[in-house]
This record gives C-alpha cells, structure tokens and sequence, in this order.
C-alpha cells in the first residue's frame, strides 16, 4: 500500500538536493564556526552564505536574520525579549495562535506579571482591525502585538500589512507567527512594518531542529539563549551549521518554485474542496475559508459530527496509509480538542476535525483515495 | 599540504557511520514526532529509541533525558528553571566556567536579583571544596551549585562526586556543565546527586545544534522554551530528529571505545607534553595539569610570552595547516584575552596560551609537525 502524505503543515519531506547538501556539510565542515583557522572560517563561511540567501528572499539584510533551533525557539525570544529588553507590559494577541506564542504568554503573565489581551475571532478565524486599533488605543502601557500569518490548523490568512501599519503609527512593536507561511507566500519585509517574524526550516521542506527570526534593524535585542558571541551576540550556542545550510537551499528551492508549486496545490485543494461538497454527505463541513487568498493553500480544515465513529477517522485514515492530522499535534495521545476549533465555534466538542496539508508533491489521485476512505468511514 | 585539526575541543569531526545514519533519516523520516500517524509513529520511535541509548550509558532512566539544541541551551535551561520554578535565590559557581553559564548567571543576577557568588580557583584552576562548604553555610536562601565536570581551556577536572555530597548533604540543587566531558569520561549518573547535567553532542563526533539535558528525577522542571508538549512539556518545538539520532549513535560509538580512545589520546598528549618540554624554550608553560587524572585527557593549554612574535603564533599554526585555538573561541576577531588564563593567573595578559585538543584521530606523527612549527614560530 503506497502511504499518503496529508500532514505537510506538521512537517513537509525533504527535497533530495538538500539531503545530499547537508550529508556533504556534516562530511566535510569539521571545525566550530568561531574558529578563527582554516577550519573555522569554511564553517563560517557556509553559515552566511545561508544567511545573505534566506535575507534576500525576504528583501532583509544580513543583520536582521538570526538563527534558532526552531520557529518555537523564534517565538520565545521575540516574546521574552520584548519583555525583558524593551520593557513591554502589555501583548495583544488572538485566541488561535501557535501553543509556542500562548504557551510563553501564559508564562509571561504567570512569572513576569505582562498583560495578554485577546481579540475576538470571527467563526473563520478573522481578527476585527478596529477592535485592534481600540485595544491599543485604550492604554498608554509599552504594547508588543503578536499576530500569526496564518494559521497552522485552519489557514486563515492575517492581514500582517495593515496590522503592520497600525502598530507602526501607534509606535509599538509587532510580532508576527510566519511559520507556516514562508516558504509558501512571498514576503516581503522591506515594504512592511514588522519588528520579529519567526520562521522554521521544516516546515518548507528543510530539516527539523534549526528556524530563524527576523529582527528588524531597528531594534536591537539582547540574547534570550545567554553563552558566546555567536549570532553577533543575540544568540549564544555552536551553530546548527547543517541545518542552516539545508534551511537555507529548501528556501531557495521554494523560492525558485514559488508560482509552479502554489498553481498545483492551489489546483489540488481546490479538487479536495470539490469532492467533499459532492461526495461526502452534507454534514461534513469545510472549516477553513475556500478561496487562497484568504486561507493559506497547504491547509484545508474538514469538521465531520462527533459520533462514535468519527472518533476513529483519524485512525481508519492511517491504516489505509493516509497520514493526516486532528486539529492539534497530540503528543500524549490523550485528545484534548483543538484551541483552534474551538475559538471559532465557542465549541471545542463541535465535531471531530481533521487537518489536510498539502504540499507540490501530492497529486489528486491521492485526493481521490482520500475521499473514497473518507466515504467509507463516515 | 595535509591539515593538523588539533580543535577538538572546539568541534569534534562527525564519523561517517553517523553521518549514513543521519541522512538516512533526513531522507526517509517525513513527518512530525507528535504526529500520530505511520508517519509520525516512525519518527516518535527513533526518538524514544535514542533517548533510550543515551539514558543507558549514564545509568539513568529515560525520563530523566530531555533533547535541546545543544549545550548552551541545556545550561540556560538549568539555570533559568532553577531560578523560575525552584525559587533559587542565590547560585554559587567558579570563575572558570563557559560563557553559557556566565552570561546566564550576568542575566539572571542583573533581571532577576540573583546573588551569584564566585569559589577561587588556584594556578591550575582548581577550587577548593571547603571553600565551596563555608559559602553554603554561610546562609540559608535557597541556593543552586553550578560547577562545570572539567574546563573547556584548560581541562581541570572538578570532583563532581564530592561536589554532589555536599549539595546532597546541604539539600541544595546541583548543576555541572559536562559538555567537554561527556563521550570521554564514563558518567554514572546513579551513582552521585547531580540534579542537573548539560552535554552537546558535536563535542562528541555528533552533529552541532543538539544536545540534552539530564534532569534528575527528583526534580520536576517545567518549559525553558515554551511551546507544545514535546519532550514530555519540558521543552516545545518540533524535535530535531537527525541530530537526536546522530548523537545517541555518536555516543554509543564513544562508549563501546572508550578505553581504546583514551589510551590513545593519552599517549598522544603525553608525547606532545615531552616534546614540548624538551624540544620548545623553557619560557614555554604548560597551563593544564599533566596528570589526566587532573586534566582530561583531550585538552592541553600551553602559553607562550607575551611578545609581538607570540600574537602571531595562531597564525602562523594556521598557515601551516594547523588548527588549534586561543585561550576562549573569540568570533569577532577582537582578542579580549581569555577569562580562565586570566582568573588562574591573575592576569590576563600573562602571556599568549593555545589550546591544543585532540581525539583518536590525531597521530604522534601530527604532533611532531605541530612542535616544528611550534620551534620555527617561537
């Protein structure tokens, strides 16, 4: 049985290329990139190489990419700093972020005593930018705005340009989620106003284990992880040296394939969409917003009602090889329903979803194996 | 010309076996750990599977492992939860240790109104451990031990067992930086109370960017890096699957070798310490104890006087193939004069000290050369 991969937002397969890029790097770089010999200096070298790569992708400089161990990582310095070195006391946020932005929140307040706002979200995810500009304008406190891209359970899409605008005339910082969207939408941060964005390396086709954060060069941050001077002294720790260079080839791939690989999955999710509104029975809702300009195109979020068989979708979806996910990564096992589904139907028991992420390397025969399972087990 | 790599210390070169193994990895294992599907299943497994070897070789129990993206990380994570979670109010540490554990205890003394307090060191870096009993009972706030296994430049082996006694005796948390030691000094973990343990696996032919943390199970620690449920909510972000595989099989490789390894490095660095004592002026100065009962077995510090032949001494190792490094890895280029020469001299300037460390791939043949060079250059 040939396995199906619909899990591409958890984690997206390696590009072959990058693979034999990194066995070749962990080969041949002997040697700590704070080396100052021979074998040093190729470590470092490979390192901005990486870097100059993955700031032009964004129109950044140099100086405003530093890597982490993860988007996770990104999340937790963007949001500990702007406490610790900007003196934020307030951080409006949304109810559906990552659990590494309302994880840190959550210690944020408990151990440093921040005030964390939420604004509302409609029933597809929406923010309101009024009630943004009203939450900001209501208190005079040093305010950080943390709002995802997109997001990684039902793909709805943040107008990060307009939030950029209104904290840049209200002079506060704005922080923004883009793990799941880089790699997958162009972003361009010279024309926009973001001080952190946070990005991580497998989710667009690069290794596990090593991110970025965007810090715009006109804010300086002090380290979260405290150690030597690497990273120009924002974060201590010997480099991640293959998986920066793997991070930094998945994203001049995705670069290169940008328009090919969006017209094939845009095309792929649009037939998923097609086929459950016709063959699937009427009670299968579709979560996520169809259109691509307003859901990112990897996801696309289905709610089946909650009956004694849809708690085994999931699992009747892996023996036939289909690999796709509940509304969270469960670790333990344990479902506890998804902060995401539930935010937007004030309803974490609504029913049972299932996340579909796509990626270039799907096809729509998978999707139609897909839906003949998903016929058969509702 | 056929290079020297005598920077083992630094960054040990990865073995090939691991390599194959990682990028096997890199190239079959899609998916996302927390995934609970085939996919992820395989990934969880491998996991597990490493975090299983690795427990093994301290005589631990696998809870008590927990994967960060290296030893930096695993020291901030200590230090900061001892601070967060524990209530730590005061920690007690020696001059000498990495900057991972300086700058964090800098950050935590100036933001969190931590008393840091320094045990002196003798000439040959050594502290005294009635020293270390009059400061624990000189009061009673709630106090951290943070002492490294041996020095990073110098290689001064602290009595970690002892160390533990009085911590365990005093009932006070017990933290040892054992980056440099770990795969090259057996560690049984069952055996003393350490509550906390730092490693990083490129210091053992393993990958750089990851690296774990032992936390004793006495102790519960809650997120450094706050995220999902990963690593039993200890540490969110998606797991950096190749490097956790890498390492395990690094140390495993370490362990099955070690008393081969060590006799040969000893012999290796007993040889360079004749030669230099025989073959360089007398101004020459061994900084390191000779003994590897004192000093592990990898490390050998000598220093040179201070003279404008001796700043360029790294230089000239380095035109002849040869790399070694200054007294701390110093990324800028700016050389600031290392902090453990200066705090076992008394001065910082004292004169110009290399570190030369080595590992079972270095030959007597390698030392030779590095000694003529060493000749012409002084």
């Amino acid at each position: 049985m040939k396995s199906i991969y619909f899990d591409n937002a958890a984690s997206a397969p390696m590009l072959e290329s990058v693979v034999q890029s990194m066995s070749q790097v962990l080969m041949e770089m002997t040697g700590n990139p704070s080396g100052t010999h021979k074998h040093g200096r190729k470590c470092r070298a490979a390192i901005e190489k990486s870097r100059k790569s993955i700031a032009e992708n964004f129109n950044a400089s140099i100086g405003e990419i530093f890597f982490t161990s993860g988007g996770t990582e990104s999340n937790n310095t963007a949001l500990n700093c702007s406490v610790d070195q900007y003196g934020v006391q307030r951080i409006i946020t949304t109810p559906i972020e990552h659990p590494s932005v309302l994880n840190t929140l959550s210690f944020l307040k408990t151990k440093r005593g921040i005030q964390v706002e939420f604004l509302a979200v409609d029933n597809m995810g929406r923010i309101d930018l009024a009630e943004l500009e009203n939450k900001i304008n209501a208190q005079n406190d040093r305010t950080l705005v943390s709002i995802m891209h997109a997001n990684n359970e039902i793909g709805v899409i943040n107008p990060i340009a307009e939030i950029g605008e209104i904290c840049k005339s209200n002079n506060i910082l704005f922080h923004t989620d883009a793990v799941q969207t880089v790699g997958h939408l162009p972003i361009d941060l010279n024309s926009m106003y973001i001080s952190f964005l946070s990005a991580s390396g497998h989710k667009f086709h690069g290794p596990k284990g090593i991110g970025f954060l965007y810090v715009n060069s006109n804010n300086i941050i002090q380290p979260f992880i405290n150690g030597g001077s690497q990273e120009r002294n924002v974060r201590g720790g010997t480099e991640n040296l293959a998986g920066i260079v793997g991070m930094a080839e998945a994203l001049e791939y995705c670069k290169n394939n940008l328009d090919k690989k969006r017209q094939h999955v845009v095309a792929l999710r649009q037939y998923f969409i097609e086929k459950i509104k016709t063959a699937l029975p009427p009670t299968v809702k579709i979560m996520s917003m169809e259109d691509p300009e307003d859901c990112l195109y990897t996801i696309l979020n289905i709610m089946v009602p909650q009956t004694a068989k849809s708690d085994l979708l999931l699992m009747n979806l892996d023996i036939a090889g289909i690999s796709a996910s509940g509304g969270s990564a469960c670790s333990s096992g344990a479902e506890k329903g998804s902060h995401v589904i539930g935010a937007i139907t004030n309803n974490k028991q609504a029913g049972k979803s299932v996340r579909f992420s796509f990626s270039f390397l799907n096809t729509t025969e998978e999707v139609s194996q897909t839906i003949e399972v998903l016929k058969k087990s509702l």
